[in-house]
């Protein structure tokens, strides 16, 4: 009882009593902690408060000092490091398997089909993607590699390829690490507001959510691997803090290290250290000191450092879709950015809806009951869909990578074969706008179907027991979209630029429409549409353009995606998925603007029996765990006497029952009728009563209290930026009641005239 | 009082009483705010907790909804576009009036030297500058351009200019804005986090720290104008609020907006909105939620965009020092680049405990009697140890840009005038690493001169009785030692490219050290010295260059200086500024270590006189009136009854003054033996005695308490995330002490050794 009763400020007393039980200060799964708790614990374990009196202590201390503060820089370099690596792993090995559903290298199995073709001859751009060391499965199997039976013969074994790793992912993940699924990213910004998940960052979860990842990622099926990077990254920080006493035993340090080890996740997933930051800052993490900040960034640099060198892209480049565009935008062209803006909020309010009814319905049916079979379902349905159109067929993010290329001279994609109108008047790689040829047209076709498809079948992924993030999906759909209308732009632009509106700006033969920003714009809009993400998106953005220039139409089309979104549901999918869970997440972002009051709120309710309490001396150890056994509380006030009702302190029910346990084993006459004491000083005891059990190390003196006439939205408030767990309610300095953060989930859900009982943990 | 009513929750009752007593809920000059008040006066505005019954209400309501949050990003784009056209025009005045010092255009005296030499024909890139139209003052007046008398009468002219300038400016200060001088951060800092300083951010100050900003930059004193540009941009956002009723009476709605206007004037000083933000939310904000964070970004991009569409450098960039780097750095490099990151750290902690010493004097000899005289001196010596060296006869602002550029093919700087030992091999700007000229080893004597003059001159400038930012100062001292480094580096790679560490990435013939990159990375680091920034001074400097590259040396070097910097001396120059003058500043980075408890600072401490309070219906108006006169507390507790101490509210000072003069005024039969009443219901009164008084609406119902045990950095915790003002004690539910901000800045004040009378508001 050390340990807590420093946390109550009395060291010096507590000095004198016996060891620290074990068990004491520690939490159970699914429960929440107490922030306030554990930064005490943490002062605890400085010694700085004293004042070194000899020179030696304090040199020892200023070596502890250094090595303690070392420690955390050396833990971010290590998760640095490790999320790098695995990133890059993944990148190479998921490339490689999407690659190995069409075809094999010749020169080497191992060879994806980019790398297999660099050692050919052939270096003409149209055709380097053709290159003989490369066999598509029907060349090696029946030697054809055109004609309708080849044709099959790939589609068949695209299809069954994509079964194989589908089937496989969903296995591993049911057999070792039922965490593994999903994104993640609902349950660590759980985790991060203090909630316990015991394993869900653990080792298994991160060698199968690694392993599953390639393989849902090869499967083609509509998913992401950025999300769940972010997952990857946690549970390395995770497991990394174990390396350290002073993030192993202290849960609000080690989600410091967490909030870190997400910006982490996003600096590989996108190669946008800066981003990564913002993105942890603005969208995972919910207690986020400055420190932090400064780590974070630290460790997403390393790992973007570390990903870079690993050179998973093969061209040197730290980010994921590198984009060079050469053409200014013009004023004019916000409205078609906006109108960008709108169709993402538009998206993900839709998205938001139908995946969770979608997810509901997998909650409530039989469907649940099944998930290897709808996994299978859904990846034979993609596949069998996918394979005809080109658009889909390609890994999602090779499509993505080809929305926003901005057609030069020499590129080979269909995106780009326009009519040769005009010759090329300036040099360069710069192009004049010129009309589109048929084949533009055909890929139009083929994108809007792609659309129709990607928005479709993305709904129903999300939230399957496979690894599975939504950032890369939302933003094929919004660059699709953008694409198609950035491409209809130009063409506008280039029949009709006698238009008032194109007057002045868009003269004949010049390169004023740049279709790959509109695909940018889009992508941009559609993400934010779904995660609700601002900054961090702009900022990620910016990363991977590396120009200010285009800030300005990024943030036009995520706001306006934003109010659009907003106005049509409130919640991000996140916290959509957070509800869905009933997990105990007071968000800090919603305002509280009810005007109720902490009587409203508090429990006991009017007419309710009154609140359970303990007293200073009155009660034996019988009397306490009847209380115990009759009552489900988390914990219990302890008042002066039952009459005044002033308030002592509180105990945890949990340290209650570790302490009395405890004491009945060890410590000799303590029996059914010993009293129990919390006050400082026990009275001589008559020599025939038991021997008296002192449980003041275990109360914590310093609850938090608010009046009954506290506004509810300052008690919100006060338990956001604390993290408390509970708070006390009092009336002129007599105890009334509590608050739990449950009671003011439940309040809140209550007001938004939702299931108060879909809050399912404390 | 419905006002403050509703704030205690009670507004049904409330409603039915009298209107507000004016002035009540308001504050005094020099006094601190207390955040949850305001927050609470902020949400009575909104009546969104009625559920509108009729659609028509709920329309009305979504309007006036609709309507609120948009002024919010009205609001911005005001400031944003304000500051931003402010911000040119400073730049643009300060460039001609540099400029003037030295000659006049004979076009039209309102060019500047850059501008008046664009429509020369003369284009060739070395005598760009010296065009026929622009006149050296001697070569205007006595017809020589060369020659010692020319030299002198240009001397003179150029000393003459600077103390007519530094004079306007120094007496427009001291006659119409007082606040106007120095660089405004600290006091920006101290307001954000609740202070009132009323004025400050005023229009005069507006006017004159504008007008007289430019005269100081120009004068040539060793000042920047990034810093002051963040209070001129603060102005414009304080202002500016006075348009909207939900800003303007809301103290802490107000400095939400003051947060993004200081991200709003680093993003216009350096052309960095991203940079902006994170300054403001590392360096200069208290209370920054992410609302404000997707706000400011927007102010800071308009501010930006206005910047850039008035082109004050005329080179149609954002950025006030563009710089491409062409060649990628080494890793040992980083050994050069951490010894700039400790000189960096030295330089910042000589600076601010040299600059702090200086201003002490200042204010505590006869020094301080005498600002103007003192301003005259300091600009006469600068100007005339400035003009021989052309390295500071330049702007400070030119002489960084010269630093920063790399050596191409086609620059005429001294700086780049190697030997043309061998001819470039490769196309484009690069060029390969060569012995340097007798030009550059002058060049290098001239910028350590520079560099010691630079050193000695800022800690006597920064503090005087004009604006005077020292970004640039600083800025320009690591610049120097950097590109000092630099060249030392590439000589030396050059003459010994067979040494071990030079081997095989830098061999003969090759572009392997890049001066620039040094030069901006001792730039970086002697900034992060003097102000401690980390995250934001990379990301700033990242918004300079485009390239993600060098973010690593620029990293290890601030990284290095911080810590160099916090090892001689924890506080940064605006923290230092802060505590000389007496700031009741609650530091929210620092952490507060020292295991006291709320029972050891709070008062009354042991032997002093018991605690001033105020009971429930005990006291006649002549007792209260008593008690205000005898004491100065800022407020006093209410209880139920001096025997029981049992709390019940608590009432500011102002608001108990302001409440009995109005009731003594206005209300019949309030005399000196009228009963207070804090009570909710007043009990019937015997016909003979005076009217009652009641008193209940301006006591804050739900007063911050803790208990006597609670450790002091809970206390801290809680007065910094919440921001109050005032917190009580009490002990087993009985009122025992109270503890201010005062008397934590006091308790932290006596732990670290300081005098905490040094603390001077409240």
């Amino acid at each position: 009882s050390l340990h807590v009763g420093g946390l109550n400020g009395l060291p010096k007393l507590m000095d004198l009593l016996e060891e620290p039980v074990p068990g004491v200060g520690t939490y159970e799964d699914f429960n929440t902690i107490d922030w306030v708790r554990e930064k005490s614990k943490d002062r605890d374990r400085h010694p700085r408060g004293k004042i070194a009196t000899k020179s030696k202590e304090s040199t020892w201390a200023l070596v502890k000092g250094i090595s303690d503060a070392f420690s955390g820089w050396l833990l971010m370099l290590l998760i640095g490091l490790m999320s790098g690596a695995l990133a890059g792993g993944i990148d190479i090995s998921a490339h490689w398997m999407t690659d190995l559903k069409e075809g094999v290298c010749l020169n080497g199995f191992w060879f994806n089909h980019e790398h297999c073709c660099w050692s050919s001859n052939e270096t003409t751009f149209q055709e380097r993607d053709k290159c003989p060391q490369w066999k598509s499965w029907a060349e090696l199997i029946i030697g054809q590699s055109e004609g309708p039976f080849a044709y099959i013969m790939n589609y068949l074994l695209y299809v069954s390829w994509a079964l194989l790793f589908a089937f496989l992912a969903v296995s591993l993940v049911r057999a070792f690490a039922p965490y593994a699924c999903g994104s993640g990213i609902p349950e660590i910004k759980t985790i991060l507001s203090g909630f316990i998940i015991r394993g869900y960052l653990g080792k298994w979860t991160l060698i199968i959510k690694t392993i599953t990842l390639v393989l849902a990622v090869s499967s083609g099926l509509s998913l992401g691997k950025e999300g769940p990077l972010v997952h990857v990254a946690c549970c390395c920080g995770n497991i990394l803090c174990h390396l350290f006493t002073k993030y192993r035993k202290n849960e609000a340090k080690r989600r410091e290290v967490l909030s870190a080890a997400a910006a982490v996740g996003v600096s590989v997933a996108f190669g946008a250290p800066i981003g990564g930051v913002l993105f942890s800052l603005e969208e995972v993490s919910y207690y986020f000191p400055l420190k932090t900040l400064w780590r974070s960034f630290f460790a997403a640099l390393v790992a973007a450092f570390t990903l870079r060198s690993i050179n998973p892209f093969g061209n040197s480049r730290l980010v994921l879709f590198y984009v060079e565009f050469h053409t200014p935008w013009h004023l004019l062209e916000l409205l078609p950015f906006v109108l960008l803006g709108i169709f993402g909020g538009a998206w993900g309010a839709f998205f938001i809806r139908a995946n969770i009814a979608w997810c509901r319905r997998r909650k409530s049916t039989r469907l649940g009951h099944y998930p290897v079979l709808e996994v299978l379902v859904v990846t034979a349905a993609t596949a069998v869909l996918a394979f005809p159109n080109g658009y889909t067929r390609m890994s999602t993010s090779e499509l993505i990578s080809e929305l926003f290329n901005d057609c030069g001279l020499l590129d080979a994609s269909q995106l780009c074969t326009y009519a040769n109108g005009s010759e090329p008047k300036s040099g360069g790689n710069a192009l004049p706008d010129r009309p589109a040829g048929a084949e533009v047209y055909s890929a139009m076709w083929q994108l809007a179907l792609a659309l129709l498809f990607k928005v479709l079948v993305t709904v129903v992924t999300f939230g399957m027991k496979v690894p599975s993030g939504l950032f890369i999906p939302s933003m094929a759909v919004g660059a699709i979209a953008g694409r198609l209308l950035g491409v209809a732009v130009e063409q506008l632009a280039y029949y009709h630029h006698d238009w008032v509106i194109f007057r002045g700006w868009c003269s004949p033969g010049a390169d004023c429409i740049t279709p790959g920003l509109y695909a940018m714009v889009g992508a941009a809009a559609c993400l934010g549409g779904v995660t609700r993400m601002t900054v961090s998106l702009v900022v990620i953005m910016f990363e991977l353009t590396g120009g200010l220039e285009y800030i300005v139409p990024l943030m036009a089309a995520t706001m306006t995606s934003k109010w659009v979104a907003d106005a049509m549901g409130r919640e991000g999918i996140y916290e959509a998925h957070i509800r869905l869970n009933g997990y105990p997440f007071l968000e800090p972002k919603e305002e509280f603007s009810h005007k109720t009051l902490a009587m409203d709120v508090m429990r006991p309710r009017r007419g309710d029996p009154p609140l359970s309490v303990l007293t200073r001396d009155g009660m034996t150890v019988e009397d306490v765990e009847g209380l115990i056994a009759d009552t489900t509380y988390s914990g219990f006030p302890v008042v002066v006497s039952h009459e005044s009702q002033r308030l002592m302190g509180f105990v945890l029910r949990r340290d209650l029952i570790i302490s009395i346990e405890n004491a009945r084993k060890r410590q000799d006459g303590v029996v059914s009728s010993s009293r129990i004491f919390f006050a400082e000083y026990t009275p001589p005891q008559p020599a025939s009563s038991p021997a008296p059990l002192k449980l003041r190390g275990i109360m914590d003196l310093s609850p938090f209290t608010v009046t009954d006439h506290t506004a509810m939205d300052i008690v919100v408030d006060i338990f956001r930026k604390l993290g408390l767990r509970q708070c006390l309610v009092t009336h002129n300095g007599r105890l009334l009641g509590i608050i739990t953060k449950k009671d003011i989930l439940k309040h809140m859900a209550q007001i938004a005239n939702r299931d108060p009982d879909s809050i399912l943990f404390n």
